[in-house]
Order: C-alpha cells, then sequence, then structure tokens
C-alpha cells in the first residue's frame, strides 16, 4: 500500500536524557534529509540501512542550528511498519522535540495519528490485528505477567491457534462441499454426520479452552478491580497502605493519561490490583452506613475482589452481618484484623458466614499475616496454573466477545447436525465461526472498527 | 581513562511507543550481546558501528524471551561518551523498559548515576563543563531561545571565548616573563607596562561584555520569577489566566521533579515567565493587607517583574499608593484593568507613580490590551538585542560567579599595574584570573564540584 509520511514524537513527553522523533513513509528519508546535516556535510539521503548518523538539525529558513541529533535510517520492508522508517534521536526535553517535530512537518511530513504507526504495521500486512492489539497491551502492562501474555500475543501465539482452527473450519467446509458434489457414494450422508461431529467438537473445545483462560487473561491485563470494605476503624486504611508499601504501587498519574481517576495498581504476587482511590475507600464508609441502598451495592457488584475487613478486638456487629450480606456471591476474602489485641469477636459467626470465603487473620500494625493475605489473593485468581507458563491466554475483552460468539455458532452447528437439519444451513453456522475467529486477527474487520482499535494507542507508536 | 560499564533507562518513565535502555563502557557491546538474540540467530559483538540490529532480549537464565528490541550499537571513540555505547529501543511501558535494564544489571553492567553519561563525556575529553552543563539546560529549556542559548552553549560558542581569553593571558604572561629574563633592554618596564595595560583592558572589556549578556541569559534560562499585585477584585486572576491560557502553559509537574512546588511557566513571546502558584497570587491579598510588613516586602523583592494591577472603574486608594511605594525601584509593568467599564480612576495619579514604569491598560474581560502587555514584558527585558541571535549568553549562575570573580581579579591586576605594584604581584592576580576562567570550562575544577554538577543531571543523561 502508498501511504504520505507521518511524524510523531514517540517517547512519553518529560524531562529526559533521550527523545525520539519518528517518521514513516516513502519520504521519511528525504524528509530527514532536507534537514539533516552530518559531520563534514554528510547526508543520508542514500547511506546504507540500519544504520545510525550523528549531526545537526538545520532550519532551513534559516540555516540555524535546531538541534544536535542522532538519526536512524531503516529502510523497509524490514522496519515496524515495512515503510522507510526515520528515527531522530534529540536530547530530552520538551522545546528541542517539539521544535524538530515541528521541522519535520513543515517539510512535508504529516503528524500522526494515535497508533498510526502500528496501524501501518498491520495494514501493510507485518501483523495481524490480534498482534497489534498487544503492542498497546505490551505499553500498558502492569507486572511481569501481563507483559509475558502481550509478548506472546505479539509474537502470534494467538494467531497461529485462530489460524489453526480456521484452516480446520475451512477444510471441513471443503470436505463437505466434495462430499455434496460426489452424491453417487451410499455413505456420503454418515461421513459428512461423522465428519461434522468430530471437528465441530474439536474446534468447540479448543475455543472453550481459549475462553478458560480469559478471566485471569483479563486480570493480567487490566487488573483486579479491589474495593476494601469494614466499619470505620478496623484498619481498612493500613490495610491499603500496607498493600501499596509493600508491593509498591506500579502506577499513580502518568500525564497524558486521564487526571480525574487516579488508580492505584499494586502487583501482589503477579496478580496486579486496582485499588480504588482514597474516594474509593471513603465510599465505603458510606456503604456501611447505608447498607442495603442498591447504589452502594452497585460499587461493589463492580468490583472484581472484596478484602472485608473485620476487627478481632471488637464484637461481630449487625453492620459486619450486612457486609457480608452485600457481596454475597462474590470473591471475597475475609480478613480479621488486629489480632495483636485480645480477642472479643464470635469467630464462630465470622467462621459461620466465611464458609464460601478465604478467611485470613492479620496484625496489619505488627505485620502479621500479610503474606497469607497476599497468598489467598494470588491462589483465588490463578490457583497455580499460570505458573505454568507457555498457555496462550486471551486477555483482551474484544477477543473474548468474539470467541464467545464464535462458541455459540459452533455450538449451533453441531445442534443442526444432530437434529439434521439441511447440510446448507450447517455450512452457514461454520462459516460464520470462520468469520468471528477471523475478526480477531483482523481479516475481514471493518475499516471503521480499525480506526476506532488504533485511536486507543499512544501517540507515536 | 578506563571505567566500569553503566546503564540507565535514557527516556522519561511513562506509557510511550518507545524506551531507550542506554549503555557504556567497555563491556556494552558485550553485556548486551549477552542478552540479544538477532533473527536468525544473529549476534551483536562483531557488527559495524553505527548500525541497529533486530531481534529479542532474552533471559538467559529462564531462556524465555523479555522483549522484542531495536539495538544500536556505537563504538566509541566516535560516542556521545567516546566509549562503546548500546541502545536498547524497547516498547515503551514502565515493565518492559524495567525488565530489560534489569537483565543488564544482572549481567555485568552497573546502574548509571545520574548525568554520569554526560560526566562521562566531560572526563574523556569529548566536551569541556560549560558544555556538559549545557546538555541539561538544553533539556529543561523552557522557550525557544532558552534552547539557542543551551545549543549555543553546548556547540562550544563560551567555551571559545573563554579559551580564547585564557590564551591572552597566557601569552601575556609569557611575554612578562621573557621581559624580566632579558633586563638589558632599556624599555623592559615601559613595554611590560604597556603590554599589561593593554592586554588588561582587552580581557576586561570581554568579560564585561559576557556579563553583559548574563541577566538575559539567566532570565532564559531559569524564566523570570513574576508576582501579581494589586487589591482584591482588580482582575488577578483573571491576568494570570490570561498569560497562561493565552500562551499555554509550558511546564506544570513532571514526575521526578519536586511535586511540593508547582511552578507555572509561560512563554511569553520568548520570555519564560515562572508565575508564582496559586498560593503565590493568594499571598499577594496578604501583602495588600499588610503591606509594609517586612516579611511581605520580601516577597515582593524576590520576584524579577512585578505586574501591578488597578481598577479603572475604581478610585485610586492609599492601598494602591501604598503598592507603588512597596515596589519601589523594581521592574514593575502597571496594568489598569477594567477599560470596559467607566473611568472613576485618577489617572494622573496614576501616571505620576508610573514615570519609571511601564503603564498599560487592559480590559482583560474582553481580552483587549493583553497583546500591549506582552510587548511590555518582553521588550522591558530584551529591548531586541536578543533578535541578533550570534551573541553568546551566560546563563548560568556559576559561570556568572565566576565571571564576576575574574573580573575582579584582572581588576586588581590593572590597579596594581598602575600603582608600581611589582610585577610579580601582578603575576598572581593574572593567573587567579587564568585559573577562574578555567573553571568555567572545567580547567582544573575539584572532583567533588564535578560530582555535585552531575548529581543535579537526569537520570540516562
Amino acid at each position: 500500500m502508498e501511504f504520505d509520511t507521518i511524524a510523531a514524537i514517540s517517547t512519553p513527553m518529560g524531562e529526559g536524557a533521550i527523545a525520539i522523533v519518528r517518521l514513516s513513509g516513502d519520504q521519511a528519508i528525504s524528509i530527514a534529509d532536507k534537514l539533516f546535516k552530518g559531520v563534514g556535510g554528510k547526508r543520508i539521503l542514500h547511506v546504507a540501512s540500519h544504520t545510525i548518523h550523528y549531526g545537526q538539525i538545520i532550519d532551513p529558513k534559516t540555516d540555524q542550528v535546531a538541534e544536535e541529533v542522532m538519526v536512524s535510517v531503516m529502510k523497509g520492508p524490514k522496519t515496524f511498519t515495512k515503510e522507510d522508517v526515520v528515527e531522530i534521536n534529540c536530547h530530552g526535553g520538551i522545546v528541542s522535540v517539539n521544535r524538530v517535530l515541528q521541522l519535520l512537518l513543515n517539510n512535508g511530513a504529516r503528524l500522526a495519528e494515535p497508533g498510526e504507526f502500528t496501524k501501518r504495521a498491520f495494514l501493510n500486512g507485518r501483523i495481524d490485528l490480534s498482534q497489534a492489539e498487544a503492542v498497546m497491551d505490551l505499553i500498558r502492562a502492569k507486572t511481569d505477567r501481563a507483559m509475558n501474555v502481550a509478548l506472546g500475543q505479539m509474537e502470534g501465539k494467538l494467531s497461529k491457534l485462530i489460524q489453526k482452527l480456521r484452516q480446520e473450519i475451512l477444510e471441513t467446509l471443503a470436505q463437505v462441499e466434495v462430499n455434496i458434489d460426489y452424491p453417487e457414494y451410499d455413505d456420503v450422508e454418515e461421513m459428512t454426520h461423522t465428519l461434522l461431529v468430530e471437528k465441530g467438537t474439536y474446534v468447540k473445545a479448543e475455543i472453550e479452552k481459549l475462553l478458560r483462560t480469559s478471566e485471569q487473561g483479563k486480570i493480567l491485563r487490566e487488573g483486579l478491580s479491589t474495593v476494601i470494605v469494614g466499619r470505620p476503624n478496623v484498619g481498612k486504611s493500613s490495610l491499603l497502605n500496607s498493600l501499596v508499601h509493600e508491593n509498591k504501587a506500579i502506577v499513580t498519574d502518568i500525564p497524558g493519561t486521564t487526571r480525574d481517576v487516579i488508580e492505584e495498581y499494586v502487583n501482589v504476587r503477579g496478580v496486579p490490583l486496582r485499588l480504588l482511590d482514597t474516594a474509593g475507600i471513603r465510599e465505603t464508609e458510606d456503604i456501611v452506613e447505608r447498607i442495603g441502598v442498591e447504589r452502594s451495592r452497585q460499587v461493589l457488584k463492580e468490583a472484581d475482589l472484596i478484602l472485608l475487613v473485620l476487627n478481632y478486638a471488637d464484637h461481630f456487629t449487625i453492620e459486619d452481618e450486612n457486609l457480608f450480606k452485600a457481596v454475597e456471591g462474590m470473591d471475597v476474602i475475609v480478613i480479621v484484623n488486629k489480632t495483636d489485641l485480645p480477642q472479643v469477636i464470635e469467630m464462630e459467626k465470622v467462621k459461620g458466614l466465611s464458609k464460601k470465603h478465604k478467611l485470613v487473620a492479620t496484625s496489619l500494625l505488627e505485620d502479621k499475616g500479610v503474606d497469607e493475605l497476599e497468598e489467598a489473593i494470588a491462589s483465588l485468581f490463578f490457583e497455580g496454573t499460570i505458573e505454568s507458563g507457555d498457555l496462550t491466554y486471551v486477555s483482551n475483552s474484544r477477543h473474548i466477545a468474539l470467541l464467545n460468539q464464535a462458541l455459540h455458532s459452533i455450538e449451533e452447528a453441531m445442534q443442526a447436525v444432530e437434529f439434521g437439519t439441511p447440510i446448507d444451513i450447517v455450512q452457514i453456522d461454520l462459516t460464520r465461526t470462520w468469520e468471528l475467529l477471523g475478526e480477531i486477527i483482523g481479516d475481514s474487520v471493518h475499516e471503521s472498527l480499525i480506526d476506532q482499535l488504533f485511536s486507543q494507542f499512544c501517540l507515536g507508536k
């Protein structure tokens, strides 16, 4: 494909040692060459690919030096976008990098849209859509495990699985077609039936296997939305501090992301917890007071994990009991805190209500029980399976939705076979499954979807 | 010189498209080679200098892919540090870049201190101290002009001037020595006297010329500390908003810099104004109330520029008059605001008190007069001279202090000559001047000073 030449700042904004302005497109090298003057007047128009050149960016209007730079020249197709790519390393700093970008824009480049470099990598066929999506997941990864999932997806692990399933479906469809074309054989109908059941069962099982990874995958990718509830003075803030301090917060607020919501990510044994901010914690005070009010319940329902804190040194109250009712059916870890003080709480009541939950005793004051709590959080969501490493995780909501639809349509196909529905109806269902799987890797997706997906990327990627 | 191999993240922390981990030192290439696996098993140990290689970073302990990267290999001495340098471009994102850095540290590299790459460039003789200092100024530059000053200094403009002056002094000292050694000539004393007066006058004039640029240079580098004063409800906040909105704030708060003080920089026609934060604006309310109190005066005295706001639609009060007294002798622009309303203010009084100041009429509500105000600010500090471009600005406080000392000692030398002081005393003063100028470019500076200077750098530079 032929595109115009785009440019963008590809490093985070801020004061740093190095900032990069990236160019991609047919004119990338010639535009950079207009501005670049190497040592001894060296030009970059005809240099070898994948080489680095030291020199200055000169403003052609004023002939003044605009910046001292290192320019990397990479010729397509062996580049990120498959197009000619030039990366200009400037001294970090906002004025410096903006000045270089401005000169490029004044000399023929267009400002890239968010994600446009990766979009070109996709449109030029270097990567498929699921790989492109993984690029952004990689950047946003909050933990090592999340990064490994993204890395695996970027390398095409998910793509290969999907392609294999689609191939199976395609071959089955072809075989069915052949069978229809040769009706002279007696056992065609039985053969077709057997084939469809066998292949359908296989595809269905594979999709189900992928979907089984999705809950964990999504947690790895997006973090576990976590709410701490409990009566006043049971140690909610101590718990928050303990989790944050022990594990060091991963992300606070980064310029460019929304300022309004400050989310605190905490990496607990590889599980990224997205802790509600202080306002959220304060909100839970209200929950205690207005328990039963629908809106308060809603806040809880949206959480993936509830940490319910009780006071070991106080009686088990009706408020505590109401909290248990409010979180019924959810993933809950019950924390009996303040074990450094003499027991007052009625533990048999707590145990009675905690049958379906994990129960951990802590003294956050004395830093006791935190290990057990972290272990409980990790095992609640991973139960050891994630350690196996080589599993392909589905983590992206779009992929999960498509897999669910594909599962639905392969199930319909198999039911149709079972009920002896005419074979062309079965073919329609199978084709639909094949299409839905194709959307995951970007085969036959609508342009507007592509635009929308890439617009969520960061600038310069 | 021989150093160990250092590594650091050289891009600002945050989510971006690209992050760079930089390595410098003898082992840079071999450490990177231990971790890198290129396409088709390609290694980077013996590749040509200034080339770029695509591949993966593999954790040697687990044999797992840690990241997909582009590795730039640059062999000394044609590098930033004059040592072997490897830059690893990873996908932006905190986990990704930390993982690569960690692997480098586990395989023989040491975490670089702030500014250590630039320090090596200095210690290895690629740049002198004033050039190294300019590197950081470049990164921190708030406006185009500030960046040009830094760029000029980094290219060695200041260094060359200083070296020339030092050379003059050295030659003079040598000539004096020669004269002393050949006392058989009759006119030695007169010759020496003439020489010293001539050369001394020249050196003194040059130092003075440099010092004359220092006020503007410092403003360009550090911004003009600006306070807005005025009675309540005259439009101080509107003025602040107008300056910020019209010119868009350059820096708010960037992670890594101090969180406590949020300074708002505004670029007014190339002049960076460092506006006091809201707390500062509030403080001026107190100043109005407690005018005459010494501490309040002090706040004003520390400012480089006062914007004194009056109300066109109200009488000129005793409080207004007190404000004029408080800012006597300072750089003040008097703003008569609310010209959209009928005049009430006694303009003859205002004009009488504003004789030494610029006077601008505005209606911030109707966005009138803001251009004139900006013009007034710019001309107050630059009066056109900065446009000439090629001037070498001294902007660094350390340089300014050293130039002042050097000026003092060359003046002492010339007085000594005038008073017929023995020539060896004059020689001491001249040598001192030569030494002081040397400290600017890092000749004969103490190691602890060097450590301290570079510790103010950002990480990875």
